[in-house]
C-alpha cells in the first residue's frame, strides 16, 4: 500500500497510520480534522463537504468542521473503519479522484510545518494508571523501601488514579516549574518554594470513543471496541511535592500542573499489526480481567533531553509499549466494573513505560535513582532532575517493514517558577 | 427582608437564600435557570426576555436559558451580584413589577413539586478534600491504627485528590452497589463480587464561578471571588472496594461509581451573616496558605436514613460545616499553587464534615467504627453499611433570625448490584 503522496521509510505518517488531529491555516484559522500523511495535513472537512463520506456518514455531516475530534469519535468504530479505508483508497498511489484532481488537493493538503496543531480532543476526564511491574517496583523501592516496594494489591488489579482534566495540554505547551510545599529529608516542618525535582514521565494514553452507561460494565473483551485511538503522553511530575503530599490520597499537584500529549491520535486499528501478547501475568487475573486475546502492542519509545546551552538533544531512554503488565482493555474493564461511566474523550494513560533495562527507564526517578545517579548528557552536563531551560521530547512508533506507524512526539520547555512574591500576589507579574 | 411570596419560617427559600438550579416543566420541557423561593421556582429566562436585567447583563442576552449555570458563572462575581439585588427587588413584597403582574407571574413561577430538576452545572474537574481533623482522624485510626491515623502533612496542607466529574450525578439518581475486587481480612487472595461495606459521606462542594489561568496561582485572600455558591454533596464510597486499592495512589474505583449532588446551588453572598472563624490551626500554615479573614461559615448538617421496610427516615448524623480544619479559600489557593487551572463548574468538595461528636460523624464508616459497633434505627433495624433499599438523605442550612438559609435535600436510593453475569456480559441484560 502506497500513496502518491511521497513518504520516506521513516516518517512517521505513512498511508498505514492516518492519525487524526485538529489543525489550522492562516487562510483559514477556524481549526478542523486532519490525517497526517507524509509531510502534509489532509483536511478531512474539505473532503467531507465534497460529498466523499456520504455513503458512510451520511448527507450533510460537518463531523470534521469541528474544532476537536469528540463528534467523530462518537460515531463508532463502524465509522471510523470506513473513513479509513476511504481515505486509504483516496490517499492511494492507485486511485485517481484525489490524486489528479489538482484543484481538491490544493483545497485539502497543506505542509504541517505550515499550519497550526491543536489540541485534539475535548477531555471529560483523565485516568493514570501504573501499567509497568518495573516502574511501580522501582519507584516503590525508592518512596517506601524495598519490603514494600510492590504493594500487595498490584498484581491483582491495574493501579489507577483520577488526574486533572484540565492539566492536559498540547504537546509545545511550555511547562511552568511548579511552586509547591516540599519536606527536606531532615526538616521538622515543611518549606514552601519551587519544586526542586521536577520530572517527565513516558507514557502512552488510550483515547475513548464510545463510552458505556453509568452502572454498566464493559467486560474486558469487548473494551477495545469502545478505544478510538493512542496518544503519546507526558506525565510531568513535581517529585518532591509528591513525596510530602501523597499519602494517603495519592498524588496531587505533584501532577496537575501540565500533562502534555502529542497532536496526533494513531487510531488502534493501524496498530493491528503490531498486536503482541504482554507479560505473563501471574498470579492468574480474576475472571473479569481475564482477556482471551493478546491485548499489548509493540511500540519503540525514546525520550531526549536538550539543555539550553546543547546543540543537540541527547536520547536518555529506549522503551517499549510491550513492557506494560496491564493492558488497555483490562483498565478499561475495571476503571467500568464498579459502574463508573467512560465517555468519549476520556484519556486512559498507561503510567510511566519503563521496561527492566537501565536505559528503558521512563523517568528520571528512576534513571538517576531519585537523584543519586546523575546521567551525564554530554561532556559537561548532566542531569538529576529538569533544569529550566531544558527541552524534553517523547517520540514513539511501530516497525514496519520500510514503513513506521508514528506517533509523532511530544515536546515540552521547562520555564523557570513563577516569583513568589508574584505568586503570592504581592507584586505585579511585570514577566508578561 | 419579606417576599409576597409565602414563605415560612423553616423554608430553606426565603428571600434572603434564592438558590440557583436548572429546570423545565412539562408544557416546556427545555431546561433552563430558576431559583428557588418558597415552595416556586422562578423561571429566570422569562425574566430575562423581559428586560429585567438588561442594565446588569446587557442587552440580548441568553444567559438564563441554558441547560446549565456555567455561562452565568462564568460571568463573575459584579454580574452575580446585580442580578442577586435584581432578584430580592422583584420579590420584595414591597415591588408591585413581579408581584402586581399576574400574567408574568404566570409565566414566571412554578411549583417546585410540579417541575423537574436537572444537574445544574457541567462539571469539568471534580476534587475532593480531607478537611475534617475529626474524619482523618478516625479513618486514620481505623485503617492504619492510632499512631499512623494523622499524616504528617495533613496539618501543613489541605490534602485532596482528584475525583471522577462524570461521577457526579443529581439527587434523586439510584444508586447502583457497585461490583469490584476486595480482599477479606485473613484471605491470601482477592474476591470479585458485590460491595459489602458501602457508605455515605456528607460532603459540601464549592462551585467555581470564574477561574484562574494556568501558571498563575490564586492567593488565599483573592480565592472567595472565584466562587460561586456552594452545594450539598454525598460522595458515596465502597469501604471495602476502597481498602484493597488505595495504595499508593488513592481511592479510584471506590468512589467513581456515583457522586450525588443536590440541585440547589447557594451563591456565597448568601452565607456572608453565618461567616465564622474555622478551628484554629496549629501549627500555623505556610503564608500562601495564611487567610486574612474567618473563612468558615455556620451550617447545620443533617443526614437521615430510611430502609424500605421503614415508615419513617432515621436522623443518624448531625453536624456542621464549621468544624472543618480547612477552609474554601484556602483549598482554592493550594490547588491552584503549582499552577494548575480551575474553571467554570469545577467542583470542590469537602471532604467528609465530621464534628468531634459520635453523632456529628459523616459517614457510616465512622457512626458504626467500621462496622463493629452497628446503629440502631428502631427496634427491629440496625445497620452497620448501607443495605439494598435504603434512602439516604442529606440537607442542611444555616439558622437565620426567623429563616433559615437551605441548601435543600441531597437524596439517593440504593439499588442491588448488577448480576455477575450480567456483568460479566455471560447472559443478556433482563433487569431493562
Amino acid at each position: 500500500m502506497k500513496s502518491f503522496i511521497e513518504v520516506n521509510s521513516e516518517s512517521h505518517f505513512p498511508i498505514q497510520n492516518l492519525p487524526y488531529g485538529v489543525f489550522s491555516t492562516e487562510n483559514n484559522p477556524t481549526p478542523r480534522i486532519g490525517v497526517a500523511i507524509g509531510d502534509y495535513v489532509l483536511d478531512l472537512s474539505v473532503l467531507e463537504k465534497e460529498g466523499f463520506f456520504t455513503d458512510i456518514i451520511g448527507p450533510n455531516s460537518t463531523i470534521f468542521n469541528r474544532p476537536t475530534l469528540n463528534d467523530f469519535m462518537s460515531s463508532g468504530r463502524e465509522i471510523w473503519s470506513g473513513v479509513r479505508k476511504r481515505l486509504q483508497l483516496l490517499l492511494s498511489e492507485d486511485e485517481p479522484q484525489l490524486r489528479d484532481n489538482y484543484d481538491l488537493r490544493n483545497q485539502a493538503l497543506f505542509l504541517q510545518n505550515e499550519v497550526d496543531l491543536h489540541l485534539p480532543v475535548e477531555i471529560g476526564d483523565y485516568t493514570d494508571f501504573y501499567a509497568s511491574k518495573d516502574h511501580a517496583t522501582n519507584v516503590g523501592i525508592m518512596f517506601r523501601g524495598k519490603e514494600n516496594a510492590l504493594m500487595p494489591n498490584w498484581t491483582h488489579l491495574p493501579v489507577g488514579y483520577h488526574g486533572r482534566a484540565s492539566s492536559v495540554v498540547l504537546s509545545g505547551t511550555s511547562i511552568r516549574r511548579p511552586l509547591g510545599q516540599t519536606k527536606p529529608k531532615d526538616a521538622d516542618h515543611p518549606v514552601f518554594g519551587s519544586c526542586r525535582q521536577l520530572d517527565f514521565e513516558l507514557e502512552m494514553g488510550c483515547l475513548i470513543g464510545t463510552g458505556n452507561n453509568r452502572g454498566e460494565p464493559i467486560p474486558v473483551d469487548e473494551a477495545e471496541k469502545h478505544v478510538f485511538g493512542m496518544v503519546l503522553v507526558n506525565d510531568w511530575s513535581a517529585r518532591d511535592i509528591q513525596a510530602w503530599e501523597y499519602q494517603p490520597l495519592g498524588p496531587f499537584l505533584a501532577k496537575n500542573f501540565a500533562t502534555s500529549i502529542a497532536p496526533w491520535i494513531v487510531p488502534l486499528e493501524a496498530l493491528e499489526p503490531f498486536r503482541v501478547k504482554g507479560p505473563i501475568q501471574d498470579p492468574k487475573p480474576l475472571e473479569y480481567l481475564e482477556q482471551s486475546e493478546p491485548g499489548s502492542f509493540n511500540i519503540h519509545l525514546e525520550v531526549h533531553l536538550r539543555g539550553k546551552k546543547m546543540n543537540n538533544p541527547k536520547q536518555i531512554c529506549s522503551s517499549n509499549y510491550q513492557n506494560l503488565y496491564w493492558s488497555i482493555a483490562q483498565e478499561v474493564a475495571h476503571h467500568t466494573i464498579g459502574g463508573c461511566d467512560l465517555n468519549t474523550g476520556d484519556l486512559l494513560a498507561s503510567g510511566t513505560i519503563s521496561g527492566p533495562e537501565k536505559e528503558s527507564r521512563g523517568s528520571l526517578l528512576e534513571l538517576t535513582w531519585r537523584g543519586s545517579e546523575p546521567i551525564q548528557l554530554n561532556s559537561e552536563e548532566k542531569r538529576e532532575w529538569l533544569e529550566d531551560g531544558d527541552e524534553l521530547t517523547m517520540t514513539g512508533w511501530c516497525q514496519g517493514d520500510g514503513y513506521r506507524i508514528g506517533f509523532g512526539e511530544v515536546i515540552g520547555v521547562i520555564e523557570p517558577a513563577l516569583d513568589l512574591e508574584v505568586a503570592l500576589r504581592k507584586k505585579a507579574n511585570v514577566s508578561k
